[in-house]
């Protein structure tokens, strides 16, 4: 357990989805903040100065730092003074990551037992694992469904997210899975009412967080 | 002056145009190396796996890491060993590489007096000025000219490099300029012979090149 640990439950990621402008995208981050455990920040198209403004709109937004996590651009983490990272597998790799900047917390996208042992023994402090549900997002790509997913949760040491397809009535069956949370991106960011959406979702949650001492 | 001193002199950067894959780029490069001081690493579609993948094959190839400039990722200079970045505009600031990354030597693209100002107040070690000749790469927008170049040249700190549309025709004129060096694109990475195109500028360059010592 790497990430802030909140008790036995089910932890909400939201996924950024790289089709707001800065203006747009932090307003939307802060509406549905109260509902999200972390948001991973996952603008391809965007820039560094871009990140960096959208970091300074949700820091003057009082968004609590903890909850962001940065894709791919560990610079920008740094400057800003983030202190994890989402590494996808084009970007820098862990061990990297972990000697030249040993305060930054590291996530892996992952899609089979395999990445999953070679990422936890790198020293991954969470996973994503998927897609576990079919979802638009990977058209035409099978959907992994739970067994894997158990298998990888309850054999490594790193904190295991289900991503992709997954709707609020699934938490019930993913909490059996022994992973930490769910991670959430068009249903999410997509969505005609975003903060109603993560709220439905925080609410499938909840009923699985039981804080320690709360 | 702050990279490295060769004496008075013009010196050739060759600036990547982001047409090439990683093994032919890096072909590429380890041909023409013999007449080029530095090579800015510019690759705005690659991402940070094949910018690491490339620095890989070109210190196999023993490229003098000395001559590496990475564009934009502060992060892969980091991992690299590399410790020169040229900083885009859309990138991370001058303040935040300096204060962050203090052991990194920073330059900075300008297009007029004002901007060279701050820049080199800044602290950006060197500054690429441009376009100062007409270029394809830049249809449509008129040529600087050489004034404001020698007037930012004879009144900043930070060293200059020409950029933009430069043959090597025009070292003659530019030399009178009191820049530091040119920067040259298109006219070796398009070129069909990168190698022959580059010892072109280097000939016209050395001419005044009177190396210390040396």
């Amino acid at each position: 357990m790497h990430l802030q640990r909140r008790g036995l439950g089910v932890e909400l990621i939201a996924v950024t989805n790289d089709r707001f402008d800065v203006a747009m995208l932090a307003r939307i981050i802060v509406e549905v903040e109260p509902f999200v455990d972390y948001f991973i920040i996952r603008e391809r198209t965007k820039t560094a100065n871009e990140y960096i403004r959208l970091i300074g709109r949700l820091s003057a937004a009082k968004v609590n730092k903890e909850k962001l996590i940065i894709n791919d651009r560990v610079d920008v983490a740094v400057v800003t003074g983030i202190n994890k990272v989402q590494l996808p597998g084009h970007g820098l790799t862990l061990q990297q990551v972990k000697s030249y900047f040993p305060n930054l917390r590291t996530g892996r996208s992952i899609h089979s037992p395999e990445e999953a042992w070679e990422a936890s023994r790198s020293g991954a402090d969470w996973l994503l694992y998927g897609h576990v549900y079919d979802t638009d997002c990977k058209k035409g790509v099978p959907a992994r469904g739970l067994e894997e997913l158990k298998l990888i949760a309850e054999n490594v040491q790193s904190d295991i997210y289900a991503i992709g397809g997954i709707k609020p009535e699934h938490v019930v069956e993913l909490n059996k899975m022994n992973i930490r949370g769910i991670a959430v991106m068009s249903s999410i960011f997509d969505s005609a009412k975003p903060a109603r959406a993560a709220e439905e979702y925080h609410e499938a949650c909840r009923a699985y967080q039981f804080l320690e001492g709360g």
